[in-house]
């Protein structure tokens, strides 16, 4: 946990489910204990709110705050919030953006996330510290914790892009709404969502900053991905992931919202 | 200009008008030569795509180019780009997101930015470097330079709220649909543009981390703010600042699309 170098707003404390005795108990000794303990200012008998890594919210009664260990009685909620209904599929940007995207695709709710290669995508991007589990998966629940989420999304790191398109695309996104940005889409954004079709999850694509080659962007269409325009703008990868991420969360929730 | 140290991308060259002679011929020595000569490898003869500060895009016909400056023939498009129709009011954020955000926000297009103090705000925000206009002017450009925008923001540093919300705002932003996002709010964001009445300008406002208090939220509801809920998610501010910007001017742009 980055609890003390990183500043970031911790709105919910995340818990793994190995962290939790029989009874519910659990004692924190890391960041999230010092952030408990100094920024929450926290005593025994104090409510916090809590999440089950990929599981329910709840609250956690402290039992005991002390300079280097938070104890904590925990109960959940019943249900386990839904899952995001966005992927990604992304293609890999400079490591230095791609860590300032991490936390910011956990906080906006992605299910999974697949980092490709792609031919204006340099090779030693993928050798990156940034792509290490320990080093994403911090940042990730960092996301989650900012945005009161538990829901860690999958990542899979693909340095190979056709291999990835011919023989796992389609069937790890068998039933996705595919899209994809490209100055030649003629259809916008909101266009998809105003048709009756109705799709579960959406897959979102994103190019390097150079853009997708002819050859990448005719494999993707080949393979279920529609384009659209996204206005004249060239945004930095980081600037138009969230920025797309959060015009199709708004839309599809239009398009689905339960009566 | 950041051209060596900072590898943002540079998809136009922003001129500044006094950098060029009678006959629209400039000399550039700083990280824009250095950005022609080393990443777009250009000699001369190469045109180059560039755009005049608060002007008309352009081409900039390479006459020279050397180890230490790159001279140009500049000619400029007749009409200048339409400028940003959103302004956006923000309570200041942490320096370091604050330092993020500059590029971004001219990249994504306002017109101007206001940076105000409200209760939630640490005063010492406001003694940052980064709020120096030499440090944040090189940002902004950055960010037009990324996008292909000339349309400069304009910065307003309000370190006082009541002062400004009760003697500026309304002058400021007289014909602006002001939008507020709020976890009271019941409208979405979607709901205001649905309507037939339409606005030229939209002023959004995003709170502090810890939200605007309710005196600050009366006070921006009495000069005209309407509140519209954002999602149960909290997002940092720059993830929700870029999330409801492009959001907006999804809808803005559907609203009043020309026929």
């Amino acid at each position: 946990m980055h609890g003390c170098c990183h500043p970031a707003q911790m709105n919910l404390i995340i818990l793994h489910p190995d962290e939790l005795d029989a009874e519910g108990r659990c004692t924190l000794t890391d960041g999230r204990a010092h952030h408990i303990r100094t920024v929450l200012k926290a005593a025994a008998g104090k409510a916090l709110r809590i999440g089950l890594l990929n599981g329910p919210l709840g609250t956690g009664l402290a039992t005991q705050v002390g300079r280097h260990a938070v104890a904590m009685k925990c109960t959940f909620e019943e249900e386990v919030p839904p899952k995001p209904r966005i992927d990604l599929l992304l293609a890999m940007p400079r490591p230095k953006v791609m860590k300032r995207l991490w936390a910011q695709l956990a906080a906006m709710g992605v299910g999974r996330i697949v980092l490709l290669r792609a031919d204006k995508v340099e090779r030693y991007y993928f050798d990156s510290h940034v792509l290490e589990p320990d080093y994403y998966t911090d940042l990730l629940i960092e996301g989650l914790q900012q945005a009161r989420c538990t829901h860690l999304p999958e990542v899979l790191i693909r340095p190979l892009f056709k291999p990835f398109v011919e023989d796992e695309l389609d069937s790890l996104f068998q039933d996705h709404l595919k899209l994809l940005a490209d100055p030649s889409g003629e259809k916008r954004l909101a266009d998809f969502f105003l048709s009756e079709a109705r799709y579960d999850r959406t897959l979102l694509a994103i190019g390097p900053e150079g853009g997708w080659t002819p050859y990448e962007l005719n494999q993707l269409q080949e393979h279920g991905f529609q384009l659209f325009g996204a206005g004249r703008r060239i945004l930095r990868t980081d600037t138009a992931t969230v920025a797309m991420l959060s015009m199709l969360s708004a839309y599809s929730n239009t398009s689905s919202r339960d009566p």
